[in-house]
C-alpha cells in the first residue's frame, strides 16, 4: 500500500538570517569558523547588532532538507516547534508553501521564547559560520508529535542537532517507535561534530538501535566513532545501519551498502555560500531513494541539489530543482 | 562648512518578502504586473498563502536608495515608521548595519498596525510585481520628523509612495522646510505611474515649489505631466527643477540640468529580479553628485548601481559597492 508519505522530518524550527563578513569579523567576534554554536537570547543580540546587512530565508538542517524533497514533487511532511509570531509564520509559510504538511501545534505569541533563529556569517571562500539561538524550537517534546504522520511514512529524517535538547532525545526514540512498526524506515543526519562530540553515547545508542540510513560528512563520522581513518569509521557504521552517505565537500560522496561501496562525484559550481549543502546532498539522495533509483543516482542526486544550494546566499532551493534534475538526466 | 549629513531619505519602511511565480500566478491572483499596488490586511495574508517560499530582505524605495548611498560611503541618515516588532528590528538593523543613522520613534509591539511589509512576486522574465502592506510606516507624521537631522543634510530625499497617505505629504512639507533654510536641497523619486496618477496635483505643486532634483522613469514623468512625448514632459519638468534624472531601463537614463541634456548607458546584465533598480540608480547618482562628479560620472554611477540590484533577488547590494565602482572606474 502506498503510504501518504515519503519523507517527514523532525527537527529545528529556524529562520536563518545571513550575511556576509570579512575573515576578521569571525576572529573579534569569536565565531568559530565552519560550524555550529549554540548562543543564548543575550549573545544573539550583541551579535546581530555588530553583524552586517542580512537577508532571512527560512532554515533549519532538516526543514531545509524536507523543502528540497518537496520542491522535487516528493510527499512530505515536517514536525517542529516556533512560536506564533512574525519569524515563526515566515517559517510556517515557506515549508507549507514548498508543499510540505506541517501542523505542529505553535507556541502563543506571547510565550516568553521566540522563534529560534540562525545568525549565518559568510566569509568570502563561501564558508558559513553558525550561531543558532534555538528558542522555543528546542522544546519540541514527545507530546508535540503527530503519530499519524510518523506511522504513515515511508522514512522519517531526523536531525542530529536535535541531540542537544534532552526533551527532543526523548522525541526522537518516540518518533522512531511510531514509525517502525508501521513499516517505516529512520534516517538520522549527524549535523555537526561539535554536536557528535558533546552527545556521543547518546548518538551511538540511538544510530544502533534505530538508523536505517545515517548522513554525515567525514569529521561527523570521526567525531562519532573516533577512530583514526574515515574508512574504519565508515566501516564501523557499516556493521551498525543499513546503508551510511557521507559528504567529503569537493570530493562528493562515499556510499556504503551491504557491503558494496559507491563514490558519487561532487558538482563543479561556484561556491557562493556553503549553508544547507549538506541539508540539500540528503534531499536529493533521499528523494532518489524514494523513487527507488540506484544508490550512484542517488548519491549524484545528492550532489546536484547540494551545488544549486551552494551557489546562492541561504539553503533553501532557488530554481526549479525538477528542471535542475531532468537537464543533468536525473529523474 | 561640512553638513553632518549628505543625504537624509524619508520614506517607508518595508521588509520586502520575495518569491518566484509563474505568469499564470499573476493572473490568477488579480496582480497587475510591473507595478505597485496597495494591499490591506486580509488581502496580504490571503496573497501570502498563496505565494511560494519567499525570502526576506529589508526594502523601502528610499531606504534601498539610502543603504546604496551608505555603502559606497556616503554619510546618511533615514527617517521612517516601523512597530517594535520581530520585522521591524530586521528593518532596524540592516539600515543601521549598513552605516546610517535611523532613530525614528518606534510604535510599541502591541500597536495595532505591524511593520509593513511588501510582497513582490518575480516572475521568470526578473519583473516585479509589488504589492504593499503599509501597516505602520504609513503612519509618519510630520511630529516623527528629526528636525536637526534635516538642518544637517546637503540633501534630502524623498519617496513619492509616500504621497498615498495625506500625513506622510504634510511631513514632506515640513521636511523640506527644514532642510531649505539650512542651505539643503531637496531631491524627490516619483515612484510609481499610478502613484502619480492617484496624486497628480499634489505631486506638482510638490514638486514645481521644494524640488530640486527629480527622479522618474520614463512612465512616472509622462504621468506627472500628462505630455505625448517624454521629451515634452522632461522639457516641462526641466523648467521647475534644476536636474531631473528619468531612467529608461535598458536605454539607461536621460538626464536634464539647466539646458545640459545627458544620456547614460545602462549597464549589460542578467535580469534576475529587478526590484530596487531604479532606487539603486538613485543612490549611485547620488553619490557621485554629492562627490562632486560631472552628471556623466553620476548618471554612470546610477546604471552600475542599478545593474547589481538587478542580478540577484532584492533591492539591498550583495556585493561591495565601493569595489565594483573602482572596477568600472568610478571614484
Amino acid at each position: 500500500m502506498t503510504k501518504k508519505y515519503q519523507i517527514v522530518g523532525v527537527g529545528n524550527a529556524l529562520v536563518d538570517v545571513l550575511a556576509h563578513c570579512e575573515e576578521d569579523f569571525l576572529v573579534e567576534a569569536g565565531i568559530d569558523k565552519g560550524v555550529m554554536q549554540l548562543i543564548d537570547t543575550a549573545r544573539a543580540a550583541e551579535l546581530y547588532d555588530t553583524m552586517g546587512p542580512a537577508q532571512e530565508v527560512s532554515g533549519g538542517s532538516a526543514a531545509n532538507t524536507i523543502a528540497g524533497v518537496a520542491a522535487l514533487g516528493g510527499r512530505t511532511g515536517f514536525m517542529a516547534k516556533v512560536r506564533d509570531d512574525q519569524l515563526g509564520r515566515i517559517f510556517a509559510h515557506d515549508i507549507k508553501a514548498q508543499g510540505t504538511d506541517f501542523s505542529t501545534r505553535q507556541a502563543p505569541n506571547d510565550y516568553p521564547n521566540e522563534t529560534g533563529r540562525c545568525l549565518i556569517l559568510v566569509t568570502p571562500d563561501g564558508e558559513r559560520s553558525m550561531n543558532t539561538y534555538l528558542g522555543v524550537s528546542s522544546e519540541l517534546t514527545a507530546n508535540d508529535l503527530d503519530i499519524g504522520m510518523l506511522a504513515g511514512t515511508e522514512w522519517i529524517y531526523l536531525e542530529g542537532y536535535l541531540f542537544d535538547s534532552p526533551d527532543n532525545q526523548i522525541a526522537f526514540y518516540r518518533a522512531a517507535e511510531a514509525t517502525k512498526p508501521a513499516g517505516g524506515k529512520v534516517s538520522l543526519t549527524l549535523s555537526d561534530p561539535f554536536c557528535v562530540d558533546r552527545h556521543r553515547d547518546a548518538f551511538r545508542a540511538f544510530v544502533k538501535d534505530h538508523v536505517d540510513l545515517l548522513f554525515c560528512n567525514e569529521h561527523e563520522m570521526q567525531a562519532l566513532y573516533q577512530t583514526e581513518t574515515l574508512e574504519a569509521a565508515m566501516e564501523m557504521a557499516a556493521a551498525e545501519v543499513e546503508t551510511v552517505a557521507c559528504t567529503a565537500s569537493e570530493k562528493g560522496a562515499y556510499i556504503l551498502n551491504a557491503g558494496e561501496k559507491i563514490h558519487a562525484l561532487a558538482t563543479a559550481t561556484e561556491v557562493v555560500d556553503a549553508t544547507g549543502a549538506g541539508d540539500m546532498f540528503a534531499a536529493g539522495f533521499m528523494h532518489g531513494l524514494t523513487m527507488g533509483r540506484d544508490l550512484m543516482t542517488c548519491g549524484t542526486m545528492g550532489c546536484v541539489a547540494a551545488a544549486e544550494a551552494i551557489g546562492h546566499m541561504g539553503a533553501r532551493p532557488q530554481i526549479d530543482l525538477k528542471e535542475l534534475f531532468a537537464q543533468n538526466n536525473l529523474s
